[in-house]
């Protein structure tokens, strides 16, 4: 038996939630897999009930749990609030106490959705390209940072990015796993483009260095490539299948995954997982908590239901029920529906549905 | 008399300063403009002949300058080096000295090459976007950085983000009076959008507090909003033409800009220019030095006659001529000229030219 915690959190995170939970039910009818579902509070709604965006209790239910389910944190209520107690630091501090180092955001091209792109569609078809983020080091964990009051009165703010060799291996180490297993699955060559700033960054050019020495000692048959931020950011535009994995820091990979979202112009669609050392994860969509459509059964449940089908393959290695889920989602594409982001006016023969539909119409396949 | 100082740098930077030159004394003498040119050595060229990337004469000369043209530099014969003397460190030095603290992007769509970009025709015609990103400070100048050996045998990277209130102020304000006078001259109204990640960093939570209490005290005709620099990111995708100026620091500005640039598709057409406070500047092309290519007469131009445009109209308030230079820039692409970089090969009409016919075309224009 196993537990899986599910963290609704805000905006639209209950209403996704709640179909995604349908789903797993589900599938752990189908497929008799024996899971335990639990729910916890974390954000802006864990704030209005304790006061801090991540409770004691809700941290020690994650530990203890399996894996984790994520909706949302954050929205304009919370804005305001002093900083060590806004919603965002929830979701930075379950990161770094679980230990969720490694964030996976695949950015895949639904052929069905291939319209819904600001991109050209020759440039993005058959795009599947997968993000490996450093999840609780750089930019957002170093230390000192702050706010200071200089001598002449005004103020001055500091961050540290900060990389030891060993949190860079730790990452390098599943971002050329990760290719070997993709490059096997296709039947391709495995490569790895490492993205870094050495041209001005010490922290990233040990990060460039080290990732060169883990090539040339263990994987000499994945292909690695480096390209510095900047660059990665218009090759993207221009080229995003030249890639198959990209490995960077925290900072880097936030930016850059959400770009690489944006290209299949159908960030409603993609799941993530962040996972520790032992394959525990916490799984949740690529999107935010959307608060402008929250409650009025506009949203997309469709990368939450996804992240359900990373977990059930990460996690518990479930790669049949992860594959049940997947070709649900796929099936309702083809069915025509669409929830408001990823609907094409001037496509014939789709019908609009809700958040409720979508995650109903889901169930109904499975 | 005022006095030019012209560095090459290294790949395809002397093929293209070399036409840029031509423009500039076309210019020189049909307006009278009385500009004296000189030239220096920096980045890699400099490295070869003085062992380091800024040579305390080329800096001497660029101090008593009124303006610097640069071509681009770096390359992978100085990728070995240490990285105190790399070709970079000879651009930041130089942009640090001089304390030109203002670049200037503009993401300007030339409807000549309108399919030469990635993105769908209908979001990117008509755009015209400012980038102002700050230049000598932020992360790329924090102290303290480097490289340090841990108890454990590891090495540790450190780098630091950090800004003050008056370099906020100081570069918001460039932003806040670029955006009035593009409203002035286009009869819309002005807008800013500060770019940071305040729900993480502390050094962007004082940058954006810093943008709300200029505009509440000085700008209040300007409309300011604030986004998140992973939500930028995708929105430029989205949506680019939703903004008009935006500001921010120098790593993002860095991306962001390279990401605006790429949105056009023609990233060899768009000029840069760095400012101090007094309005000298230092002008460049946005790409890079292109070694790839170097020395085969394929270079774009364009981008380096364009910054001599920006030098022009920004450092001598010499508004004709640069409107000259530019409207012989927009004539060459409507015959047809195109480098291969902004080739589209599947319309008609086009004649492929390298740099310096290229260049020749612009001068007979003029
Ligand atoms: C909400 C925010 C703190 C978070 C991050 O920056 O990591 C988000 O943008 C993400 O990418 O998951
Ligand atoms: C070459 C490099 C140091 C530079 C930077 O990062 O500023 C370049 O990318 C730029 O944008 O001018």
């Amino acid at each position: 038996m196993a537990t899986i915690l599910t963290l609704a959190g805000d905006g639209i995170g209950p209403e996704i939630m709640t179909q995604a939970i349908d789903v797993l039910n589900a599938v752990n009818d189908k497929f008799a897999l024996n899971l335990t579902l639990e729910s916890g509070l974390i954000g802006g709604v864990a704030i209005d009930a304790t006061g801090v965006p991540l409770p004691d209790e809700t941290l020690a239910r994650a530990r203890a749990a399996d894996a984790v389910l994520l909706g949302a944190v954050g929205g304009p209520k919370w804005d305001g609030i002093e900083r060590s107690k806004r919603p965002e630091r929830g979701l930075l501090k379950i990161r770094g106490e679980l230990g969720l180092f490694a964030n996976l955001r695949v950015a895949k091209l639904y052929p069905q959705l291939a319209n819904a792109s600001s991109i050209k569609p020759e440039i993005i078809s058959g795009l599947d390209l997968l993000i490996v983020r450093e999840l609780t080091g750089g930019i957002y964990f170093g230390e000192p940072r702050g706010i200071r009051t200089l001598d002449n009165g005004g103020q001055q703010g500091y961050n540290t990015m900060v990389y030891s060799t060993s949190e860079i291996q730790r990452i390098g180490k599943v971002a050329f796993e990760l290719a070997k297993t993709r490059a096997a699955a296709t039947g391709s060559a495995a490569k790895v483009c490492s993205v870094d700033k050495a041209n001005v960054l010490e922290v990233t050019e040990l990060w460039k260095q080290t990732m060169i020495e883990m090539q040339q000692a263990e994987y000499g048959n994945v292909a690695l490539s480096h390209m510095y931020a900047d660059n990665a950011c218009m090759q993207l535009i221009k080229d995003p299948k030249q890639f198959d994995v990209m490995v960077t820091g925290n900072m880097f990979g936030d930016i850059l995954s959400d770009e690489a979202a944006m290209l299949t112009g159908s960030i409603g669609m993609l799941p993530s997982a962040s996972l520790d050392a032992s394959g525990k994860g916490m799984y949740e969509p690529c999107h935010g908590s959307a608060p402008d459509i929250a409650g009025q059964d506009k949203a997309n449940p469709l990368a939450t239901i996804l992240s359900v089908a990373m977990m059930l393959r990460y996690t518990f290695k479930q790669e049949t029920a992860a594959q049940a889920i997947e070709q649900a989602v796929s099936d309702v594409l083809d069915d025509g529906l669409r929830t408001l982001d990823i609907l094409d006016p001037s496509e014939a023969g789709l019908t609009q549905v809700g958040c409720q539909q979508m995650g109903q119409a889901v169930l109904a396949k499975l």
